[in-house]
This record gives structure tokens, C-alpha cells and sequence, in this order.
């Protein structure tokens, strides 16, 4: 039922050897790294609007500029950071490249930033694609955290556990018509614009004031919240194993394609924002108020809000492809549990893809579908990585001394001098919008890498295998076993551990722990006429507890036996028939068993008796 | 700590000895046992009321017609049960009787009805008893549910895990207390109603339709619904063993004067009721109302509402007097899971108190709070257990013989007769109002004990030791043990459990699985060099389980093995030093372990290693 259940959703198991089939050409790739990006045309400009819009619009005017400074900065990112691939193309983007370059510090930053920034766009994504969806249907407003949810864990996280081309597959189609339909209603839009009466841009678009220190940071704080129209860039640089070979020269194409078209989108809808002066509002997106203006509410409309919805669920997925890959490489460097590197059944990372799905579920949850606030927020995180993954290429090029590494090197030092700032200004300008979030989490996660790592070294320190510990195996058993019986009345059930019990040792005592001193005397003299030739012990128990006595006596004959001795308790279970029979037996066993298992140094065997019926 | 925290709660563990100490001298008795029926007044005449005055104030001068038939019924019923105590010292009421004398089934009907009963008089006495709360401070009415489950399982479960002799010194003056206010109350109310110019049964309170069919059917309800009232009489004969002796006496004295105080109270309050003309109201009981007319909102009023509040939650606490015991005697005899049958650490009967406290807190969730109108559904269980005890008496007399056997058979003959008239009547005038529920619950409940009593019945069977087969046990081991050590990689983990398993066998495989063939050659190759002197098995397994090719392994070996011998599978299981290092290790062992335990004939013995950090 479960297996069939599984099979349904999951798909059948696949094989070692379909591993490397598991890569994408680039037009593939292109719709499953860069929706994260593109789809940030669904929210992005409303950020940097927001921001100028709200006191008094008196600053709407400088939306152009912001968005201008927003695509140099694309620019630089996108050039400095095709670097990335080149240099590694391992994977693992930010991390891998400071691992190898400057060291484990910057490396744990970069990795700590990644995390954030992953999960964030997980519940970001999907709860901005809801409000594509519920800008164009408002009656289901009130449904917006069950739909958030619902495609969550009912579609992103099944069809990744399904594996990396069935994902693709899925998600080829939307990415293609969300551009398309961005292009049509730019086009169309433009058109409008350029053969209206009205100027292209309109005086009530043009308002700006007079220059200031308030103006300064306002807008500083629109740049800052701009800026998450670039996370995902890096999404390619960090994925370059999953391309076709030559992977870093695909994976590179693949980047300028991506930010170009990027650019194109994110300077077009501005240019359309600013031209039908498209005010912030609430439950509405200004994207949606921009595709209603330019196209009015037909299908055309209506197929952009779906396009738009499903691109952003998509970007919801980039995250679905980069952290589990991250987590695995992190895993396997022992800086998180080990169980995070191994690949499922349908040869995805299924641990990680779990583990994203019920941090971004409970972000979504948490602020009730409300995460848009969230949104400038993780750029903070996607920027520091930038700036560590750039500052660790310009050592790179340097100890390599390849051709052209100087160029190449100032390249990367512009970008890192350029995406710190970036990092400065978003830390400044939206500390108490949220930054410090981010600021805190960084460090806890870098103290909880470090943490998991030392376990492992000391643990692996302590697993070392010594040649002669090994040997002096074969020289065979040099202590005791003691086995220890509680028995609480005899039954066949005791026979058949006793006779386990002789199988084993020569040293076996049998335990009774009597809450009635009478009850306990009856079964010393059954046991003396039955005789097995084992001596039993009674324990009194006044206070009517049965398992601290067993665990008092094992503590003693612990503290008395030779060092090389084994203690084993033998604990006999009963497997009923039916499921609910096992209500009717105490927990005894199983409560003694956990206790000795976790507190104790003794082997506890446990000796099943199928009832049959 | 938690052991600390116990400590607080439910005190320091008591010794068998001190059981004996735990009886109750009449008075405590009396307060703990009547608290049930003598807090009925707090609802009983209002539930009355509530039928009669529905259908526009046309019956209302029914209404002291109905309270005497009840005050009848209550005079047959402590008469006819008074002699259930006498012939049944042992405790247990109807359940006990009923197996003695007339069997398993008529026996196992009044256990089933009494089950409901009681649960359903936590939950009614606890709801009500917030309610009178309530009628005296409107401004809580929001936080119901939240103070009845704070009652619940705050104070009524605590105080009982305690034990019984502290619920006694709790519970004894909020009983004596609510006695004492409504005796003051009916005495001033009767003064005024004898002083003051108004005839003692003013006109409008005596308003009755012509009697005709519907009529008859509305009084019978309103009967049915009155019956609630009389819900607790049991409890005394079900708590026989709890007396001082002689038991019996003291029992049947208590009962008598419990009937007494309780026709007193119903009389005065039904009186008083028609005197004032009150009629029921949303929110506010109708004992609050009739306080209020009578004493006015001062500090006496008050008194009364907090006191009654008290007694209700009192009343509450019979069932944790009843039902645990109860169990504990179904318990005893195979038809309730052993568990129930055994004293906590405080000589109470802890399982069924929190099983009791469970069930009540469901049923106040469930009904959020407003379970008035389950009042007089709980009525049909309790007087079918009536019917069944006494007529289980009949036959007891007729069997013992005693002196005035045929005047006590007959007293029981015609109680039994009444009684089994009224469950008619309640299950006839509310069946559409819930009484459906426990005319199926009844039956549901019968099945499962039987199915209890079966299992236990087939485990006492299989489980029953033939000499036979113990003394063979002395001829030593016949069989092979073969002992499985699934290994991951050669650690000092696998010498350690390697030397347990020489010591236990010189049967030993080492089982290796491997997702990756070249790893898997890598571990034989090392395997090789060390020599330990045990077939190291490799299995590949291209799908990425670890588990499954275990068990498959294990159950091929079990196809092959002689009947007599036994297959061990060793666990190495790591224990960490902090907790949250736990979570850094896959649980495949834990998950191996409990698939093998549960459904592999095989023994499971897991070898601790505790990590030294």
C-alpha cells in the first residue's frame, strides 16, 4: 500500500548506472537555473516602487535611476561572476570556490548566506506566484497559505523527489511563455507608449525632489530593496555539473543569455511602470495593474497572470536544484549530517529536498503567506556570497597565473568591492526592516557547521582502527558473558529465552521482580520444582516499579564484573497478530530496552515470540 | 528533573504498606461518593424545566409533578440499592454483581453503561461547574473550554494520581459547604415564600395544559431528562472497599443519608423554582438565577455560585473514584488491558485515572464545552446498570437463602422492574436526542471487552510451560546460533562487536551492502589484509537501500537453517555524548532494528558504543 502509494508519486527506483544520463543541454537548463531570476520581473520594480512610492510620491520620479544603477550592477555581477564556472566546475558556486581559495571561514559565510538565501526564495516565490494568481481571481484571497502549501509539498517537493529531468520537463514550458508574454506586453506596451498623444514619460511620472541626505537614503534603501531581482544569479555557477559537456562553457552561455534577457525585462516593465504611472497597491500586483492597463483584463491577461504564476513557483524550484547540491557537497566536507550527501531512490538528494520544503513551509506558514516583506531581505545573504565567491577568484587567478589572469583577477575585484558595497548598503539601509535576521543567522549557522564538523573529526578519531586491535580478534573470546533474564512468571516464553540464554553463556541469571512478596515467594518455589538449573533472583519491590530494580541490579553486576566481560539482558517481545493486541501488553519491554540501550554499557537482545493468533 | 517535577505533583512514591492506611471514615466518604448526586441539584430541576418550558409555558405547573415522580423513583432506587453493598462488599456495583450472579453478558452490559457514565459525568460535572462560574462572572464566558480543561487535568488528574486519601482532605469541605448554602437557601426562600403576600405557588407558575398524548410524551422527557439527578446513587456500592469497617454498614448509612440531604435539596429548589416563577435562560443556570431572586447579588450569592462551582468539579472526581477501580476489576479479569489493573507509585490506579481524564478532556474539546444536553443522555447508562444490579440481587437472594431473603428479593424485583422502565422510557422520549449514541456504544464496548478477553485467553494458552519442555531445556543448546554483523566500513565499532560475536558463536558472517561497487571492493580488499577470520558477504545494491538487502539476506539464511537454530542479527548502535549529536547520525540501525524485532523470528541484539565527546 505504502510502496504503491510511494511508487505513484515518487516513481520507481532508479539505477546506479541512470546517473549520468541525469544532465541538460542548455536551453534546459536555462528554464530550470535562471526562472529564479527572470521570474523576479513579478516583483522586483514594485520593490524599488514601493519604496519611492510611499512618502507622498514625491521621489517616483527617481525610479528610473534606481532601476538603471540595478542593471549596471546586473551587469557587473553577471560578468564577473561567469568567472565562477570557469574556475570551478565542481559545483557548489560560492562555497567550493572560498573552500579551495581563502580558506574555511569565508567558505562557512558564503554556505550560511546560501542557505538563507535558498530558503527564502523557496517562500518568497511560491507565495508571490499565489499573488500573480489571486491579483487576477481575488475570490480566493482567503485560501493564499492552503494554495501556498498545497504547491509546496503537493507539487514541488514530489516532483523533485522524482529526480532532475522529470523536473525539467515539468518546467521547460513556462519559463518559455512567461518571456514570451513579457516581450508581447513590452512590445505592445512601447507601441502604445511611442505612438500615443501622451509624452512616453508623463509629468506625474517625472516628480522628483530636490536632492537631499533623506532623498540619499531613500533611495538607497530602493536600490537595496531592488536588488532581489538579482538573486538567482548564481543559481547556474553552482549547478554546472548538471550540464551537458563542455559544462563551465555552457553553463557560461547560459549566464549571458539569461541576464540579458533579464535586462531587456526588468528595464522594459520599468520604462511601462513609469509611462502609465502604476501606483503600489494593496492585494494587487503592480505587474497585474501593468498587464491590465496595457492589454485590459482579456485572455491575454489572464495567460500573463498564469505565466507569471507558474514562473515564479518555478523560481520557487531553482532553490530545489542548489541547495540539496549544496547540502550533499557540505555534507560530504562534514559540516552537516552525512544522511544530506546520499542520493534517494529516483537519485535526487531526497533528505535536503525534505529538509527545504519544511523550512520554506514553515516561513510561509509562520507569516501567514505574508513574505513579501521577506523579499529584499535575502539579497543581503545572495550578495555576500558574491562578493566572498569574487574576492576567492581573484586569489584564484593569481596562484594560477593562467593567460590573461590579471584581467581576469580585476574583473573579480571590481565585483567584489562593488557587491560589498552592495552588501554595506543593504545592511545599513534595511537593518531594522529585517537585516538583522540575516545578520544573526549567518553566525549561528557558521557555530552549527563548526559544531557538526568537530563531532565528526572526534568521532572518526575515536572509530580509528588499530592493526592490532584487530588481530587480537582471532585470538579468540577472553571474558565472560553474563546474560541477565527478567522473568516475570514462567511461560514458554522463558523457556525459549532461556534456551537462547544457554545457547550463548554458561552464566545466566534469571531476575524476577516481584511488587508482592507472596506472589514473589510462589514463583521461587514453581522455580525450584521446575528446576532449571539456573539460579533466580528476587527482587522485592515495594514501591511497584519493575524496571528500576532490573536496572539497579545490572548496574551492580556492571560494577563488578572483569573488564573484558559482556553483560547481555535478554528481553523477550511478544509480536501480536493483529495491531491493537498490542495495546493490551505493557510497554515494559520496550521501556526497559530504551533505557538500557541509551544509559547503560550492556547489549540488550531482543528474543521475539509471535503470538499466533 | 523530571523526576523532581513528578515529585511536586504527585508526591513522593508510597509503599505497599502504607495501602492499607487508605480507607475512609463515613463522613470523608460521604463527600467523596455524594458529591455526584448531591451536586445534580445544580442541574437536575433544570433540565426539568428546560423540556417543560420550551413549548410556550404551557406545562410549566408540571413541573413539581415531575420532581416528586423523581423523588419516588429515588426512594426505590437507594432502597433497592442499599442491598447491593450488603450482598457485595467487594466493590465493583453492577459489573461485580452482575458476573456473580446472572453472567458474562448481562455483567459486561452494566460494565459498558457505567464506562459511559462516568466519563460522561467528568465531563457534564466539569462543564457545569464552569457554568456556575460563569453565571456569577460573566466576563469569562470566552475562556470555557480553557478553564474546564485546566480543571480537568490540572487539578482533578493530579490531585488523583496523588492518591486517595489527599482528594478526600481536598474535596471535603467544598461538599459540606454547597450542602450547607443551599439548606440556607431553601430556608429563607421558604421563609419569604411563607411571610410574604404573595401565594406560595403564585398563578403564573401554575399554568398546566389539559393532559393529553403530547402532554404525556413531553412529561415523560422531562422525566428522562430529571432522571440525571439521580446519576452517582451507584457510586457508594461501587466503592464498598474504600469504607472503614464494617464496610458494608457504613456504606449502606452513607447511602441512606446521602438520599436523604439529596430529596431534601430537589424538593426545596424545585419550590422554589415554581415560587419565584423562574425560567431558563442562555448563559446563566437556573440556581443562579434563583439565588440572585432570593438573596439578592450579595456576598451570599456568590458563596453559593462558588460552592457549587466547587461541588460540580467534586462531583467530577466520583468517576476518578469509580471508574479506576472499575477497570482495575475488568482489568483483573482479562476483558481491560492488564495495565489498568496496577497500582501507580501512589497506590492509585494511574492508567485509568489519565485514561478517564483523557476520554472527559475529548468530549469537552469535542463539544467545545457545551455538553448540557449530553445531561440526561448519561442517565439511560446509569439506570440500565440499576436494572442489571438488581436483578443480579434477585437471584443472589433466591441462591443465598438468607434470613428475609423473599422481602429483599422482592424490594430488588420491584426496583429492577422500575428501573428497567425508566431506561425504556429515556431510551423511547430521547432517542432522536442522543440516547442512539449509547444504545450503540453499549454494544461497541461489549465487543471489545470480549475481544480483550479472547486474546487473553489464546495467550494464556500458548504461553501455558509443560514440564517437558522446561527440563529439556537442561540438556543444554541443540541448534546452531548464527550470528549476522552487518558491517559499513572496518572500524574499531566492528571490533568491538566482531569480539561480542565470537564470544556469543564461532557462526559468524560479516554482511557488507554497497551502493558503490568500487567502494564495495575497496572494504573486501581491507577485509583481506586485516584477516579476522570471518566471510566478509558483500551485496551491491544498485538501488541506494541499505536495509532491504539486509532482510532479504536474514530471510534467506532463516529458509535455510535448521528448525533449532536461532539467527542473531548484532546492531552496533553509537550513543552520543550531547543530545543533538544524535541527529548527526542516520537512524538506519534504530530502523533495522524495529523492522527485524517486528517482523523477522529473528533475535536483535544491539551493541552500544558510547562516544567518548
Amino acid at each position: 500500500m505504502y510502496h504503491q502509494l510511494r511508487k505513484l508519486f515518487i516513481g520507481r527506483p532508479l539505477h546506479n548506472r541512470e546517473l549520468s544520463a541525469e544532465h541538460l543541454p542548455k536551453w534546459k537548463a536555462l528554464s530550470i537555473f535562471s526562472s529564479d531570476p527572470l521570474s523576479s520581473v513579478g516583483y522586483g520594480p514594485e520593490q524599488i516602487a514601493v519604496t519611492l512610492a510611499v512618502p507622498g510620491l514625491l521621489l517616483y520620479g527617481y525610479i528610473g535611476y534606481v532601476a538603471a544603477a540595478i542593471l549596471v550592477l546586473l551587469a557587473i555581477v553577471t560578468i564577473s561572476y561567469v568567472q565562477v564556472s570557469q574556475a570551478n566546475p565542481g559545483g557548489g558556486g560560492s562555497y567550493a570556490i572560498a573552500m579551495k581559495n581563502i580558506g574555511e571561514f569565508p567558505a562557512l559565510v558564503a554556505a550560511a548566506s546560501l542557505f538563507a538565501d535558498y530558503t527564502l526564495t523557496v517562500a518568497v516565490s511560491i507565495s508571490s506566484g499565489t499573488e500573480a494568481l489571486l491579483s487576477a481571481f481575488p475570490a480566493l484571497i482567503s485560501s493564499e497559505v492552503t494554495i501556498d502549501l498545497c504547491v509546496l509539498f503537493g507539487i514541488l517537493m514530489i516532483v523533485n523527489l522524482r529526480g532532475v529531468r522529470e523536473s525539467s520537463n515539468v518546467f521547460v514550458l513556462p519559463t518559455y511563455l512567461f518571456v514570451l508574454s513579457i516581450f508581447v506586453l513590452i512590445g505592445i506596451g512601447a507601441y502604445q507608449a511611442f505612438t500615443g498623444a501622451t509624452p512616453a514619460i508623463p509629468a506625474e511620472s517625472s516628480v522628483r525632489q530636490p536632492f537631499d541626505w533623506m532623498v540619499l537614503a531613500l533611495l538607497l534603501r530602493a536600490f537595496a530593496n531592488g536588488c532581489s531581482s538579482m538573486t538567482g544569479v548564481e543559481a547556474i555557477s553552482n549547478g554546472v555539473p548538471m550540464f551537458q559537456k563542455p559544462q563551465a562553457a555552457n553553463a557560461i552561455k547560459t549566464t549571458f543569455f539569461m541576464a540579458g534577457m533579464l535586462a531587456i525585462m526588468l528595464a522594459g516593465t520599468t520604462f511601462l511602470i513609469l509611462h502609465n504611472h502604476i501606483l503600489p497597491q494593496e492585494n494587487v500586483t503592480m505587474l497585474s495593474l501593468l498587464a491590465e492597463e496595457t492589454l485590459g483584463r482579456g485572455w491575454m491577461y489572464y495567460f500573463l497572470q498564469l505565466a507569471t504564476m507558474l514562473v515564479l513557483y518555478l523560481a520557487a524550484n531553482t532553490s530545489y536544484n542548489g541547495l540539496p547540491l549544496l547540502l550533499s557537497i557540505l555534507a560530504r566536507d562534514g559540516y552537516m549530517p552525512r544522511y544530506l550527501g546520499a542520493r534517494g531512490e529516483r537519485l535526487s538528494f531526497s533528505n535536503g529536498i525534505i529538509l527545504l520544503s519544511i523550512f520554506a513551509g514553515a516561513l510561509i506558514a509562520g507569516f501567514n503567506g505574508n513574505v513579501e516583506h521577506l523579499i529584499s531581505l535575502y539579497a543581503i545573504g545572495v550578495f555576500l556570497s558574491f562578493t566572498i565567491a569574487q574576492t576567492a577568484l581573484v586569489v584564484h587567478w593569481r596562484r594560477e597565473k593562467g593567460p590573461k589572469w590579471k584581467i581576469r583577477a580585476i574583473i573579480n575585484a571590481f565585483g567584489a568591492v562593488i557587491t560589498g558595497l552592495v552588501v554595506l548598503i543593504i545592511a545599513f539601509t534595511k537593518f531594522f526592516h529585517g537585516a538583522w535576521i540575516v545578520l544573526l543567522f549567518i553566525p549561528a549557522m557558521i557555530y552549527i557547521f563548526k559544531a557538526i564538523k568537530r563531532h565528526y573529526t572526534d568521532m572518526a578519531e575515536q572509530l580509528h582502527l588499530s592493526i592490532a586491535d584487530w588481530k587480537s580478534l582471532k585470538q579468540g573470546p577472553t571474558g565472560k558473558n553474563i546474560i541477565v533474564v527478567p522473568v516475570s512468571s514462567p511461560t514458554s516464553v522463558v523457556v525459549q529465552t532461556m534456551r537462547y540464554a544457554y545457547s550463548i553463556s554458561t552464566d545466566v541469571i534469571a531476575l524476577h521482580v516481584t511488587t508482592n512478596r507472596e506472589m514473589g515467594r510462589k514463583v521461587e518455589e514453581k522455580w525450584k520444582i521446575w528446576d532449571p538449573g539456573v539460579r533466580l533472583i528476587t527482587v522485592y519491590s515495594p514501591y511497584r516499579l519493575v524496571i528500576d530494580p532490573i536496572i539497579h541490579f545490572v548496574e551492580k553486576l556492571q560494577s563488578n564484573k572483569a573488564a573484558e566481560d559482556f553483560i547481555t539482558v535478554l528481553i523477550p517481545e511478544f509480536e501480536t497478530k493483529k495491531w491493537w493486541h498490542r495495546f493490551l501488553h505493557n510497554q515494559t519491554g520496550w521501556i526497559l530496552r530504551t533505557l538500557l540501550i541509551l544509559k547503560k554499557d550492556v547489549v540488550v537482545a531482543t528474543i521475539p515470540y509471535h503470538l499466533k493468533k
